[in-house]
């Protein structure tokens, strides 16, 4: 009688407890996960000194003398970017038609010097105008591949670490930062980073010299 | 005794029966809420046939005759570029620096037509090109401002509906869509539809004619 009853219902309470418990279990997974970088930057953007922010990223090591320069030190979308992509511990591909701004010149060269893996495709219609950094990275060192189309390699992407995508219109040039409406996203869904991915390794190998045709 | 002690585990049961009910019933809501769309397309689009497409749009009353064009009908970028755009059903607003290709000036023209409320901010320098859409796009109503500035107006961004993004690499022209590496992203999260949608109207108020001085 009521024995039974109660240990049915001691078996019923222990089963609603465990799926309480467990549905709890996956919705706090799910709210600890950490939440992935979304973060929208718009250019022109304002001057600002980034002395600070590279010495800082060269390590311990290079500690940094107080810059002479009279450009203000706060956040800008400029030093936002450059944070980014100085968070590289590991890997970074660099899509980009245009590169010719010494500062993320200065910012990946630091990069590649640190240990981080960097490779660079670019525009070859681009790549030999004055003022590009391609030929100071490949100088460093650093793997460049361009294209042999006569359509643009018009691409302005950075992916870092193969988990954070950075894109937008924004060309990798002074002029751009400085004077035009720019936008960059920085993304980290995987459902956005992996596409960029791909599609930097099917360039990186069409791309490879043993490919280039001498006309 | 066994009385008490059952109805308390009838108690403890039913409390947590309502706990694992609530917990599913919230699981279920975010399951249920529509994915938002993420897509990635990337260029250069094949050629392909919009005929069909555009005459879709343009309602049940235009029957789309066969089109004599010997181009592939199938699934490309710019066709699926032009599904997103040609689903406004309220309001688009278009922020891009070139902007020459017939075919996307066609599908929004069709979508004016159509009553949604269209909005373009472009650049002053380029507008002015031969093969331009946006004199067309004036000419049929559509409401254009420019930028009076020294820098170029280097968005290339659609909002359709407030709620999704269309920005990447891409300026609207054919040499573009056919022939460069191009990256478009579609994007409905608002933490990025949010900051462009203030962009825009930004931009669109600091262009206002009523601003513009002539030298």
């Amino acid at each position: 009688g009521g024995g039974m009853w109660a240990a049915g219902a001691q078996r019923r309470a222990a089963l609603a407890l465990a799926a309480a418990g467990l549905a709890l279990a996956l919705a706090l997974a799910a709210w600890r996960r950490r939440r992935p970088v979304r973060e929208v930057l718009f250019f022109p953007s304002r001057p600002s000194c980034i002395e600070a922010l590279l010495a800082e990223a060269a390590g311990p090591g290079a500690a940094a003398r107080p810059c002479p320069c009279p450009l203000p030190r706060g956040d800008c979308s400029l030093s936002r970017l450059l944070r980014r992509l100085l968070s590289a511990r590991r890997s970074l591909e660099l899509c980009l038609f245009a590169f010719s701004s010494p500062q993320l010149g200065r910012a990946v060269q630091l990069l590649h010097r640190r240990g981080v893996r960097v490779r660079v495709v670019t525009d070859a219609q681009y790549m030999g105008l004055q003022g590009s950094q391609i030929g100071l990275l490949r100088h460093a060192g650093i793997q460049v591949r361009h294209d042999q189309e006569s359509g643009y390699m018009h691409h302005k992407f950075a992916i870092v670490d193969r988990r954070m995508l950075i894109t937008g219109s924004l060309n990798w040039t002074t002029q751009a930062i400085q004077n035009n409406r720019e936008n960059v996203l920085v993304v980290e869904d995987a459902e956005y980073v992996k596409p960029f991915l791909d599609e930097f390794e099917r360039i990186w190998e069409e791309y490879n010299p043993i490919n280039y045709r001498f006309f």
